[in-house]
């Protein structure tokens, strides 16, 4: 009869015993059974620990960790940090440094050993706690399936796994394993203090919850298993969308086409945005109900060009027919709009270079009578034909400045405040500040791409006609 | 502005005012705020109430609740019933009696007035107790999405929705309206015994959970919504897998084909599963991970005929390539094999009527010599050459007998008992108990279908041989 532990490195794990085997390992109850269990079955491991230096004891205990590993004839891997400092320095939660801190140690060392696999002490305990912190938190199925046995890829590698195998091992096996082969595991002092949530969730809230269902630990392990596998199966699709939608990811920003966003079902945008919020921000675990909603009413605002502030730092943008998911700081590729940052004076005829590769061409037409018909609708937004008299070395390029008024063509001669009327051509909220504006003296000419002034249009009195062109990027 | 009210009776619930709805009103708090809002905004309404028999007051109650709906012109149906007594007859809990009495009642009435849809009044707290219950037992997606704000197919009707248009409301919100608007509900003073569990979770479990998570209430009734967006998503695949595996239904069972169904991917068997398993005992809400998975395990068997009981009164059994889940009740489809279940002379030449249309016929052959050849490797099973010397008027067919033994053809002359010969032939177990026999006395001459006996094979000196032959059902 197997026991339970003879059952631990299953075959579906595929660890091979002639290839490495990195391990992490605090010196814990959990690490110390683990690398028990590996050498009694003859696996090839190197024992790796990484000193937080958040408690005094740690020097201390990175050494008996050593001595362990001595005593299996097992190699040891040591790495120190400063865990509160990083913590510090980045403004990112203890729990949080400290996780990306021991991972990136691990997949570094796995790395350069050529390791198989990346093995952790994760206990079924733990994987209960898990489930029900990310439950009370609201999660959706990736917070209720908890931690995963094998996870590849992982943050950390695309080809060495991260493998947990106790974590359908209860603590108190583990406990009476170590006992029972004389392991003599540290117990971390500081649980207290630094896993406050998750120690009250163990020691309060778990044992209250026996006392409605009897056996609740072994019903939140098994549920975690099926939302894993329901996971799965709606992963694929995830990433079927996710390859539909997605267009070029820049720094900071995540873009999707938003016809095809949109078409996706209700479950897939959710899980496509999360997982975007995720790309940008990895130590957002828990995501806001609310906050993906506001980005799906982006994705799907009818002014095409809408924005809203999600989380943590993260906005949703709609521009130009594409859906952002953008860290507020991230610059996102504007090269689909001509923009200009400070004043530049005309000179005709010649050309004024804006950014991203637009030109604006100006010249003078000798004889203006042949486009006189032509100007009067000019449906033609990237050209202008304008009667500016004899003003020709007062016309200048610049952004937009408070209280500036445009007389649109077309529309009877009225005067409106050139930033309603952005709005109303759904000029990209982001875009408008530095769009070019072709001017004489304060007043607009012509905004390049949307429309010339009913001021400067030709009439039977001009003399002197100036065309303009904005010339896309090639 | 809107208030929370106003928004109730959203456009996607898509009720016309001027279409009859059934409301199943118990006269407490969300059913009279139901029913002053559908008043209020000029819907057509009947009011449904089941006295359930439960308590001395319930007569009172019922007149309490005719009362109201006269105040508002609104016609009204009462049925009683004795759920206690049900649930004595049925050996169901009282509870799931009640549910029953209670949503038959309501839409046999909505059937009867060609009502547009059935409205009840749970509310959001309902909503988050729910999950929350469902989460503590363990439940996948179906459970966590808790109650669903419209229902359509549902188990008592697929054209008429069932629609909880208060199921995003808080309880206080509709409190505060039933003071507001001079509505005078009952509190059902049996909350207390008959839905125990419901009322410590409500009172006690969530209070404390809040202590962890503030404002867990709203996470998890956000959760619930994602859950049944999610399992919107997966459902569609889970009825395709559906129509694929899914063989013909019969009284109690629910056969897949088993290399169809162990094709799909781990998710959607589960699902499958559930699903069938629901189907067959409508009682049974939260189902045990273990007996999914043995379900799981009988559907891969190797030896194509295993048999697990799972649940309360299911069993799965894997028969001639058919994964089965049915009650054990249940009379599984039997067309398929030849039984007999009483002993039959034969007489030659003449045929033995089996069950489900198969035939044995029997013939002497004069001429010996012409089969001698053919018969000595025999590979068709439903033919057999045999040689009973002149004992021809004591051949019988009859089912198998404890300690029967066989010596089949092609083995040496080996003697094996005759079950586990069945067993290595993969007779399915229920059909060996009735499979037919030809035997000569008590020695069997062959298994037809199966094997014929090295005893009365052919030999040298045969000189009368007598054919057999198992015809299938025309």
């Amino acid at each position: 009869m197997l026991t339970h532990f003879d059952k631990v490195f299953r075959i579906d794990l595929r660890l091979k015993k002639d290839e490495q085997i990195l391990v992490g390992v605090s010196g814990g109850p959990d690490s110390l059974c683990l690398l028990d269990l590996l050498h009694k079955n003859g696996y090839s491991v190197i024992v790796a620990h990484l000193n937080h230096g958040l408690r005094p004891e740690s020097g201390d205990e990175a050494h008996r960790v050593e001595e362990v590993a001595v005593s299996y004839g097992f190699p040891f891997v040591l790495e120190e940090c400063n865990i509160l400092a990083l913590s510090e320095a980045t403004g990112k939660s203890l729990e949080h440094m400290a996780r990306e801190a021991r991972y990136g140690f691990l997949f570094r060392q796995a790395s350069v050993a050529d390791a198989q696999a990346v093995l952790v002490g994760h206990n079924a305990d733990d994987q209960v706690e898990t489930v029900l912190m990310h439950f009370l938190q609201g999660a959706g199925m990736t917070g209720l399936m908890g931690m995963k046995k094998i996870t590849l890829p992982n943050p950390w590698s695309e080809v060495i796994p991260l493998i947990r195998p106790l974590l359908m091992t209860w603590r108190s096996q583990i406990l009476d394993y170590c006992r029972d082969n004389n392991l003599d595991p540290i117990f971390d002092s500081s649980n207290q203090d630094t896993e406050y949530f998750r120690n009250r969730i163990r020691h309060e809230l778990i044992p209250y919850l026996e006392s409605y269902v009897p056996g609740v630990r072994v019903r939140l392990l098994q549920m975690a298993d099926v939302f894993e596998t329901d996971y799965k199966f709606l992963h694929e699709y995830i990433d079927r969308a996710r390859e539909d939608c997605l267009e070029i990811c820049g720094d900071g920003y995540v873009p999707f086409d938003a016809i095809c966003f949109n078409k996706q079902p209700l479950s897939l945008r959710r899980h496509l945005v999360r997982w975007a919020i995720s790309t940008l921000r990895e130590d957002v675990r828990e995501l806001d109900y609310d906050a993906i909603e506001r980005a799906l009413s982006v994705a799907k605002s009818v002014s095409q060009s809408g924005q809203q502030d999600l989380v943590m730092g993260i906005r949703a943008y709609l521009e130009d027919g594409v859906f952002y998911l953008a860290s507020w700081e991230a610059d996102l590729p504007q090269v689909q709009w001509p923009q200009i940052s400070h004043e530049v004076i005309i000179e005709a005829p010649g050309h004024v270079e804006l950014s991203n590769g637009w030109y604006l061409i100006v010249k003078p037409i000798v004889n203006g009578e042949s486009v006189q018909e032509q100007v009067s609708t000019n449906p033609d937004p990237y050209r202008a034909w304008v009667d500016v008299g004899d003003q020709l070395t007062s016309l200048k390029v610049r952004g937009r400045r408070a209280g500036d008024m445009f007389v649109p063509l077309g529309m009877g001669g009225k005067s409106k405040k050139l930033s309603d009327f952005m709005i109303d051509q759904k000029i990209p909220k982001r875009a408008r500040e530095c769009w070019p504006l072709v001017c004489l003296g304060d007043e607009i000419i012509w905004v390049p791409g949307v429309r010339q002034s009913h001021e400067f249009k030709l009439g039977p009195k001009t003399e002197q006609v100036i065309y303009l062109q904005l010339i896309p990027p090639s």
